[in-house]
């Protein structure tokens, strides 16, 4: 590669400060130019073209000591030659993990999807803050567009929302507002004016549910966990006790582990009868309401006062994309968060300053986290987008009949979404789920299996103990770019790595 | 353009989902290549070449209905052809602002560094999360290291820290912080089982201190706004009135309008003696550390609890990259925010679980923000850094000098830092501060010269009031991209934009 680049390899570094004219400017748009073309074309091999190639590894595992070794992070007092930062960024490259690989199914992001990587990149050119219409003319109206199209699979015609740093944070504003919006007071004078609140939650629900409880001043005893069958909040007996206020309940469409749905329809109905603010963390779950096929399992969801949904999940827009949707139209989202900072939030602007929605958020500076998730919409439209959700829906069917065509793979449950949770039993322990050590060599076997594909970077996924359950694997199934040879291959990695245990 | 680009105009359109085999990949890495590297193209000559031309305009202003109409923002069914998707790449481009041009002076963000730049492509072409190990290992250690060349610069050979969703964010959880530490029964049982608790800072502290003090049930009511002179605060008379417990002063380095430096020192005292958490909120200033010539303005902060540091300002690293860094060595983060997931915090994995940092957040998927600093650190070294914080110091002492030279300038007072707020009075005006009406027609000035300026496209800078003062601008010099050129243009501009008034 050497040869290849413009740069020399040794001796770029530049000269000290002391010499230079500090009225000039100090970067050079040219050479800055030539280096970020190179950096691209070293992405786009590595990242992009390798990086999905099946023929490639997932990853290069390397123990934490070498790899800090072999990356050199130290920082230092003098800067370095072209040449070795590219080779900087081939490295970094080649020792991360290859999320868009077809054999990842570690987690709910990954693949790729080159519209929405082109929308990053502009997002990451223009480098902008989503707070005022005059520094973000174009995101400010975006969002609103990107806003109302979301809404509008949930079934509202009006509403409100804002992009989010991820869904946990979605979720704590879903509480704030639904606090806020029973005891208006608690923004001035805190939770001490309040009587003690309560949330009810599935014990299956995302930790972010107590994460945000905590975070809140609300506390994790004050979020209530209800008995679930098959992973579902059914039904609720809200409990007024020792003078605590129920004041939320927070459903999941698609838990983290098992993807399973809450009927939301029966939610609701104690919500209304309680006056109870009803959030769906949808983060993981809610791009099925672009499938007709599909929506159904989010039936009622149009009842509810608040969704999370992160379209960098199961739609692949990148991390970060995480939206808050409100059907409140009372401007709710900036009476509960807005400071109206004169420095930003001027209101003898020249243009309507309605348009600065930055006071709707409880951060200052705010991603723009929009344009990727548009502009891959606009490429392949609704349909196309429920054409993707429509496919991980065909290729989990698909895996799951291989699966109870062989014998070492034994479900915990019929997947009711893309989650396909399992255990493998090798050879030597099946017939043997009488013996009393069984559920303790069981809980060995998928870290035994993780450990090897990571170290032979062949393909990942995770696994997790869930309640009485021993380690099983959870196999998330929406990448676009995996096909059903993927799905046989991860059948037959599987039996591979964990045969002989 | 048209003719220049690989795609055909029209007719692209894919076909319907029902025609196609679910079991294959539904994206083809070719084309969604192509498209990529020639909406790289358009970012490289519309942002990057014009957006930082000073022949080019900062910003091409259209009122919020035309603009929508030029955008066609409307999300529909089916999807839309590559050279049409192109040309939306370009229209986007063309109506945001260029926030690297020289002439853009409208917030503490802006200006490119293109090292930075290839990191935050990187970053997004790898698209992992920063939570465990397994799927950022490079991301894992290069965030501790980038966290303790930071810490070193604050004075701290240990400590711990975390990059969050902007500087908002980093002051919440420095606040949720000390209050865990004096009371950690808070995270369970909330704010209730809790005396009421006060807060210190300045009335020119950042605004997100009282949002984080609203978002965290502690009340706006309970932040205490001591008084300053010179917009810096000197001393602090605790008050513990009304049974309230102060528990956390939050002091700036370098305010958000004026620029001011809080006296850390002193104030580090009042925290010993009453045992306070002391939080630094130097989002903006903390960049000074670099400079051997300006960090006095911040001694002291090596005696704080906390500091809050975005180098996506000063440091143009983009946006986001804020860190919050803490003296604690006693895993205060973690404990204070963990929720021990068992799907992704496993404990019995093959490596040492302590490198999975993600339980120290309340996000759950959260960027990787680390590398695009740990790049353009790498590129230009601490001297390449601390050179253009003294090349800012530079041209803000250029300006002033000049401003003092001509007669419509009026400083508010001789900048500390790189802001410089002044009063432009027309000529109409001057000599006329004894007239009843002064005041009044001098807040006008600054909004009609600001819609002049956009509309024309020729620069951007923000204006204020402040307290009793009203309307002023206030100028912020920090892109290395900018020339004392530069600074000979805003203030002519400023004076043929506002003469007439």
């Amino acid at each position: 590669m050497a040869n290849m680049l413009p740069f020399p390899s040794d001796g770029q570094v530049k000269e000290p400060a002391n010499l230079r004219d500090l009225g000039e400017p100090l970067i050079d748009h040219s050479e800055g130019q030539l280096f970020l073309n190179e950096a691209f074309k070293i992405m786009m091999e590595e990242v992009l073209c390798k990086g999905t190639d099946v023929k490639q590894k997932v990853c290069e595992w390397k123990e934490p000591e070498e790899l800090a070794q072999l990356l050199d992070l130290e920082l230092r007092a003098t800067g370095e030659p072209q040449q070795r930062l590219l080779q900087r960024v081939k490295d970094v490259a080649k020792y991360s993990i290859k999320t868009s690989h077809p054999r990842f199914f570690n987690q709910q992001f990954g693949g790729v999807d080159y519209h929405a990587l082109a929308g990053r990149f502009l997002t990451e050119t223009l480098n902008t803050n989503l707070f005022t219409y005059e520094v973000a003319p174009v995101f400010v109206l975006m969002e609103t567009e990107v806003l109302r199209g979301l809404r509008q699979l949930v079934g509202w015609t009006e509403g409100d929302g804002i992009f989010c740093p991820g869904g946990s944070t979605s979720n704590m504003y879903a509480m704030n507002l639904a606090r806020y919006r029973l005891f208006p007071e608690v923004k001035s004078q805190g939770v001490w004016s309040l009587p003690r609140l309560t949330i009810f939650t599935s014990p299956e629900s995302h930790y972010s549910v107590k994460k945000g409880a905590a975070f809140l001043g609300i506390g994790t005893d004050n979020v209530i966990l209800v008995k679930v069958d098959d992973g579902k909040l059914h039904s609720l007996s809200v409990c007024f006790y020792q003078g605590a206020v129920p004041f939320l309940v927070s459903c999941t469409s698609g838990t983290t582990v098992q993807g399973a749905f809450d009927p939301l329809d029966r939610i609701a109905d104690v919500c209304e009868k309680h006056k109870l603010w009803m959030h769906v963390d949808a983060a993981w779950g809610g791009s099925v309401l672009f499938s007709e096929q599909h929506r159904h399992l989010m039936k009622g969801v149009d009842r509810a006062n608040s969704v999370a949904w992160n379209p960098h999940k199961m739609l692949i827009a990148g991390l970060q994309c995480s939206a808050l949707l409100l059907q409140d139209t009372t401007n709710l989202l900036k009476r509960c968060h807005s400071a109206n900072a004169t420095y930003l939030f001027q209101q003898d602007k020249f243009y309507d300053v309605n348009l600065d929605v930055g006071d709707k958020s409880v951060q200052c500076s705010r991603k723009v986290d929009c344009l990727k998730l548009w502009l891959m919409w606009k490429a392949v439209g609704s349909t196309g987008l429920a054409e993707r959700v429509d496919k991980a829906f065909f290729l989990v069917r698909y895996l799951v009949e291989q699966m109870k065509k062989r014998e070492g793979f034994h479900l915990l449950r019929d997947p009711e979404y893309v989650n396909v949770c399992f255990w493998f039993i090798p050879p030597s322990m099946r017939g043997k789920e009488g013996n009393a050590d069984y559920q303790d060599r069981l809980a060995k076997v998928a870290p035994v299996i993780k450990e090897r594909m990571m170290k032979q970077g062949t393909m990942m996924v995770g696994y997790q103990p869930l309640g009485n359950k021993v380690n099983f694997f959870r196999v998330i199934v929406f990448s676009p770019l995996v096909s059903q040879k993927d799905m046989d291959f991860f059948l037959d990695e599987i039996e591979r790595l964990g045969n002989d245990l």
